[in-house]
């Protein structure tokens, strides 16, 4: 519904770039295409270095920046933008530190890694779901124990995304000696270390491309330099304080998969004169575009807020509020699409229906909408949402 | 929700034929299993026979219990319950007929089509549709001639369900002189008379197993007696008066994938104590709940007035406003239903992924949501909805 | 939208008496006219003697016919309607009991009820709630101590309908040494008891005319006979069991109030050819009474389910889920009704500003769409609701 | 939700000054306050500068702040919020021009009233529509004609808010030979001028204290120099291509009641353990505030833009895409809150009631709910909505 104001220039490449990914979307979907060009075509496109500081070589994006970036993807094919955006997620709040300084080990440990993205186009992956536990990290079972090179991991990650894709994956590990919280830490893994190893890839209804899969490490040796910011036990609280990344940084690309519905709408009607000037098709289309306007508004208000005042209650709540609502919009906007468009939005080939189906896993994938209202209203009703116990982790 | 309150053997009976459907179903959405059995089960059921009258033979149902045996049926498989409603459709109207006294042709007619499926068991599709003119019988281009013996049928049928399953179809044709709509007929085409044959069949988002292809008659030859009623010219009359087989015959099924899609849910969360105990998921199911009962409540409703006073404008305004709210309710109720199952839901073999594809159908099938609320509106705001220069046929 | 098909005499009665309230509506509301002349015009239409059985002299209405009095009349004044729902709540259950012989004093007590309300006219009223305990029977406070001839009472009752209108009240109360819930009795207490006093009226956004204030009773002599079916102890038994007096007996009025709703739109509109004419207005009304009369739907099923199986699973969450939905549906019908009349609805005399406030009423009155919503809810995951410790009462 | 997170002095100090008006809203609601008082307050809080260039000694308040003081001053008294809105919608166009060089006599014009507000604390009000007509220029009937000393005026004004507050009207009139939209032209009425007399004020159901009656004219002389802008003929242009003043300049006033709903509920539930720790009521909690801040993010986002390229397609669609979507907001949040406070919120004197009446104002105020609707389908759609035919003014 907008234009861009100003010169954006990293949209209009990503624009591009989505332009490109388009006609193989639903090919991806069916399987009768690999996404591993789409990725290709993302790290051509230099996307890797998106959130690098431009001091280190990167684009330096916001958050803000960053969920546009997805948005813009997902109108050409929104499995890639939600893999490209774990490989955000594994490194985002690590970019976030970029300004400050760190103790010895953690700097080098951040250096490595930007230079992997920068120098040698590397590609991260996040691998922290389990079987059953889904995201907590207080169920994890993976385990690692400490010699004196390094690390050794065992264990099964689920839901995998960029499985085979990516070339590395941030592993959330337990203690072999701990049941504690704060004994759990993360670790770089290479796909190439020996003992690592890809399953089954997920059958879902959609976002094939995502290629996600189960993770099993056996023996892994890890390195001591591929321990994340060189500490072991990393802490709930900054899951607590900052929830942007984790159930956040994929908003934009359900908004980019409600904006790709709008436009079909309005691609199919666009050859039909007598349904374009029907006044109750432009009643319908106008309640479609703002339910759209208004998501998008509260999205990239959220994300600004992040920006601003990064793990602040408001940035929170606004990032739950946002997810909430993103994940409301996909499945109304794209019943409401099928109304529009008529039988021809029914057939098993019509990108409305890869898009409807694509639409339902939002508000499924954690932060589930239950849990954002769940703090929205706790937050606005005076509840210390920072305290672990008031949250369901 | 409701239970049976009295003996009712006939639902029982199909509550078991659902039962016998609803392990297939998957297969047959996906082509890994054929329709043919499930038809050949409606068959033995007896079911071909439901509309016809007692005293001819059959179970002489009202169309509120045709209604809930396609709800019931619907509950097993869908795409069943939806093409068996095609027979009823085809021979719904002449079922109404049996106590009034019809001109000897028409009497003659009727008594063979009774016969045919009481004594042979034959069951009737309806081909109206065509391409590009969807079922507007003003636009209708496929003709015929008259011979001495009968009729020949040149034409071509778009989406004509149950296309190789049934035996007999009702095809609706325009005198190859005429250009006025009271010289559309309709005629009684067998799938084993010469010119006949079956193309395509459409390759739909779900649905497949309602065998919906297109129907080529090349010169068909048809005997006088096939003649619909015995008499040339169908009314438009008929059709502005009494919407409820053409535009409703099929609520009851839509409302069966309303029914399995809540009791997906309930199924999904019996095993779950955490959630079926969290008092935010009890109300989301009481919401879910009170939506189908009042849908439901509507579509009986509806379906009990054209009992009791066909072709009213109590009942037609009915039966608009129960088809428009069927078919808002399936998508919304598939959308509540993923969010309340979570990821198994989206698993690509998740009977509510099916579930959800089909929902989609009901709102764009003709009469469409926006021309059941502008039937409804109408007829509220006192214009005379019988005048066929008011509708938009 | 639908006519009455049969004769209904009765409901003809209503509809004219509905008509001769409706003029004075909005001036009892504003406290310019005494609702006290509504009451008398329903006492001379006869409708005191609405539940009770025909061989006792009365009606012999069904909770369905019940419920569409109180539907028809609330489309005069809801707030009459409403009052004179108090009256059927106060006896509507021992009018059940018509068939069932009981023990001898309850036989009495029974007649002598019956007797008053057909041979002598009288009106009775419930006064159940407390300041603090809502309708809460296990809070009440209200005492009792037995005489030797009867009771005294002494307490406050709070919201308080018909006061001062009705002959009888139904009052609940505790006896004085016990804290047991099956300690607490009903007795019938006379406007004109020595001891009984009527404070100050609600000053409620609406509804003036039901004629709502505190009741209190100090040290007042009720004679034996007037205890409730002349047994001490009332059992919470029953009123989980059977839902529909406390929590439903009046869904007909705010039903009748979106009806009331609708006709002002209709009304409005009928001058008003460019905007019964605009395709839009003709779909925002087609969706007004699919949503009006899917609710009716839902409402007239309860209230038949009810009929068929008092106090059944079936009957009580079919209840529930109408109460909650006609709860939910008066605000919408109104805030649609103002966007459809524009300004004129707006005007401090418009009766659309009276019925709006009107409905705002029944989502908040007991049992509150929250509480409609967890009964559904649980009932349909398999929790049992009969079981009192599953409900908050 | 979201704290400022900069410092905001202005929007500080109108908070400040919603909090004195606060106490007497509901008095000036009943009519038992005068709402002078409240525009002395905005007066003194040298509010009426608000738009004026800082460099003519105002503000220099751009359009979002303007919507964010209007937001921030209804969260006290509504009605002065929309009184006060008149004040910047008459000027607020003027004000826009301050860059811009305009010809001598539109020079002065403007120096003049930027000098009568900034030196003399004026008050200027709009008074446009005419009974019949609303306000849509090409009906308006109030006439003009010329003289040597300038103008003379006759006509009768509807629904003129400020109505013996303002000094100073802003008067649309037609020239008395012409039926010329173009002819139709702006003239500065004083308060004081001989021939205006201000009628009875409009009894609405809320918003007394925008103190809105008829003014009429009766040969009134008004000197050269107050013709708006010193030219007569105002096109019909500037209006359809920037709607931002007369379509939703109140915008924020709306937000601003959905606002002190918000705040009424928590504050409500506050004092409640019980229901503040429901899982249901957090729940219901969050969707509100996901609506409130989801509509708070449109209406922020077209301030914006209309700050950013006012009168752009982009900026008037996404200003009745807002203004839309606030008028949907605030009866549904009313309705809700009404549910999640309980009968307390039902009383008469309770504020929530007056916000629940105030709320349903805007969806009627031209641009309403539909037309806006109109406007962003047809946008979408690719129709021109700049020119005057597409739309109904």
């Amino acid at each position: 519904m907008y234009t861009r104001t100003e010169a954006e220039p990293l949209l209009e490449r990503v624009d591009a770039l989505a332009d490109t990914l388009r006609p193989t979307a639903d090919d991806v979907d069916r399987g009768t295409a690999s996404a591993h060009e789409g990725y290709q075509a993302v790290r051509e496109a230099g996307l890797l270095r998106l959130l690098i500081p431009a001091k280190n070589g990167g684009e330096g994006a916001s958050f803000l920046e960053h969920t546009r970036v997805l948005e813009t993807l997902a109108t050409g094919d929104a499995a890639i933008a939600l893999g490209f955006n774990m490989h955000n997620v594994a490194i985002g709040s690590l970019c976030e530190t970029a300004d400050t300084p760190l103790p010895d080990a953690a700097e080098e440990f951040r250096a490595w890694v930007f230079s992997e993205i920068v120098n040698h186009g590397r590609m991260f992956a996040s691998a922290v779901s389990e079987s059953g536990s889904g995201a907590r990290l207080r169920e994890i079972r993976t385990s690692y124990r400490k010699t004196n090179a390094g690390y050794v991991l065992d264990g099964e990650k689920s839901f995998v995304s960029l499985a085979g894709v990516a070339d590395y994956y941030v592993v959330a590990a337990r203690h072999e000696d701990s049941e504690e919280h704060d004994e759990v830490s993360h670790f770089v893994v290479s796909a190439d270390d020996a003992g690592v190893s890809f399953g089954r890839f997920w059958d879902g209804a959609a976002l094939r491309g995502t290629e996600t899969a189960t993770m099993t490490m056996t023996g892994v040796e890890v390195p001591r330099g591929r321990l994340f910011l060189g500490v072991e036990g990393m802490s709930l609280f900054k899951l607590v304080r900052e929830p942007h990344w984790m159930t956040a940084g994929y908003m934009g690309a359900y908004l980019g998969i409600a904006e790709a519905v709008r436009r079909f709408v309005l691609d199919t009607l666009a050859g039909d004169d007598r349904r374009r000037g029907s006044a109750t098709v432009q009643a319908d289309i106008g309640r479609l575009c703002v339910e759209i306007e208004a998501t998008r508004a509260l999205v990239h208000g959220a994300a600004r807020l992040v920006d601003a005042q990064r793990g602040s209650l408001e940035a929170n709540t606004a990032v739950y509020a946002a997810k909430y609502r993103v994940g409301e919009l996909g499945p109304r906007v794209a019943a409401e699409a099928v109304r529009l468009c008529g039988s021809r939005a029914l057939h098993a080939g019509s990108p409305l229906q890869r898009l409807a189906r694509e639409a339902q896993f939002c508000a499924v994938m954690p932060a589930t909408s239950a849990d954002c209202l769940a703090y929205v209203g706790k937050a606005a009703l005076g509840f210390d949402v920072f305290d672990a116990r008031n949250l369901d982790w």
